[in-house]
């Protein structure tokens, strides 16, 4: 495996590749766990070239946020890319990435000003700017992102149509631990004890699938059986919404056809956790 | 030379291309005038395939600007562009441009609030997006502006470095009628005393012109002089100002090597009316 160092090397290996290869991008902020190598052993299948980019992208952190904290682990993280098939990764630097005099501002206000982005008005624009500059540079033909982060599948999938990219985005099931909690690089920055705690989150979602599987259809009932689960006084709620898969906007019943998606953040010993999960149409549930 | 219709038939155009072949692309909003023609066969010396976009991008003007009475000429345009030797060319349909939901904004705050973006705050931004989306759709190796829109080029330039796009800007010369007046696709709805009277913004910015080259580098002073011969009461000055031809920051002098851009903007019989010119540096001058 290649390991790309500044943006010139990363430029001339794109240009060195096939012209009609297809190429599988998996955009990532490093700390690499099983849900990043699922997305990468995806791309494996889907694509000719599977290229991997490491940033911790500074603009989608607020001034309060968890930059400095955000683990790092470049030597793992290439060898773990390695093994699971990658063709090259990508280290960026952050002077290369946003140069002196770096003006151009990119969003998508409605979506990215609910959930995740109320209180967090930077996160989401600063997400939109860096995975177009990383679509510019890689110019991929197929794109992974994981339903852990569903609001960036969904605001990932609204540019590309909105700005006419020829890049087929494909989303990647979440992945857990075996106690039923996400995976996320932030886990790291959990105690056993959070760790432990933190399943509840899951523990939520999964008893509000189960009511849907059971035919409970109200928004707020199927809410408040997550919320019971949650109730911990070492959690923090930020939100617990139950949206529409497509639009984000809040339903108030699902219908099964179409879908709804469960959605909960939160934070715990400091640490901001967040989880998903789908109550019928495509994504799954009866 | 290909006339195309749609999104699709565009992309599958682009598509058929060969994969290695240089392809120059230039934007208009139709009218096409020598101006814009001559962008199209400096494309033409310069890439292998030679492609042109008609839009009137109603984001880029603002609530009671002239997207109405922009002036709309689509046979002429066809065959102006085959003339001047384009390969193809795209006339954009609105509602395949912004489709229902649409929510992507692009933005490049510091340079697009300036000169034409003082009180049109919409228009820059408008213009980001859609060179933006037509350099996806087109995937141009290199790009043609005219440097009539000055300030237009400073943007689309910043942009392309920000976001990482490999396109070459190319800026080709503002190209003007016999009487100086600067070519625009508006001065067809100047009457024929306006089309006398708009004479005035480019007498104006000849003679700061001759000044500088006689060695005034006063800033006051040249523009003072070219407010001289701009001011009649027909004519309704938006902005007569001297700055830096990359950072377009107001100038107290001009660095005959670095080089300044006088620029004006106009109303004239209801008609907006911009024009500029190169004092020193790379752009001409003494």
């Amino acid at each position: 495996m290649r390991i790309l160092d500044g943006i010139e090397e990363l430029r001339a290996w794109r240009r060195g590749l096939e012209p009609g290869a297809t190429v599988g991008f998996v955009p990532t902020m490093g700390a690499l766990h099983d849900g990043h190598l699922s997305l990468v052993a995806r791309a494996r299948e889907a694509a000719e070239v599977v290229a991997v980019s490491v940033f911790v992208n500074p603009t989608q952190f607020g001034a309060n946020e968890d930059l400095d904290r955000y683990p790092r682990d470049r030597e793992g993280d290439a060898e773990r890319t390695g093994s699971a098939g990658a063709d090259a990764i990508w280290f960026a630097r952050e002077e290369e990435v946003y140069p002196p005099g770096f003006a151009t501002t990119v969003d998508l206000p409605p979506i990215a000003r609910r959930l995740c982005g109320l209180d967090r008005p930077v996160h989401f624009p600063g997400v939109a700017l860096i995975v177009l500059k990383l679509f510019h540079l890689f110019r991929p033909t197929h794109a992974f992102f994981g339903e852990k982060d569903y609001q960036q599948c969904v605001l990932v999938e609204r540019m590309v149509r909105d700005l006419d990219l020829e890049i087929e985005i494909v989303r990647c099931p979440l992945v857990r631990e075996e106690s039923g909690l996400a995976r996320s690089s932030r886990n790291s920055n959990l105690t056993p004890e959070g760790r432990e705690v933190g399943v509840a989150l899951s523990r939520g979602l999964f008893r509000a699938r189960e009511a849907f599987d059971r035919g409970e259809r109200d928004a707020a009932r199927l809410i408040a059986g997550a919320a019971v689960e949650i109730e911990d006084p070492r959690i923090s709620l930020e939100y617990l919404e139950l949206v529409d898969p497509v639009t984000l906007a809040p339903l108030d019943a699902v219908d099964p056809e179409r879908g709804g998606r469960l959605l909960v953040a939160a934070r715990l010993e400091s640490v901001r956790l967040i989880d998903n999960i789908a109550l019928g149409g495509e994504g799954g549930g009866a």
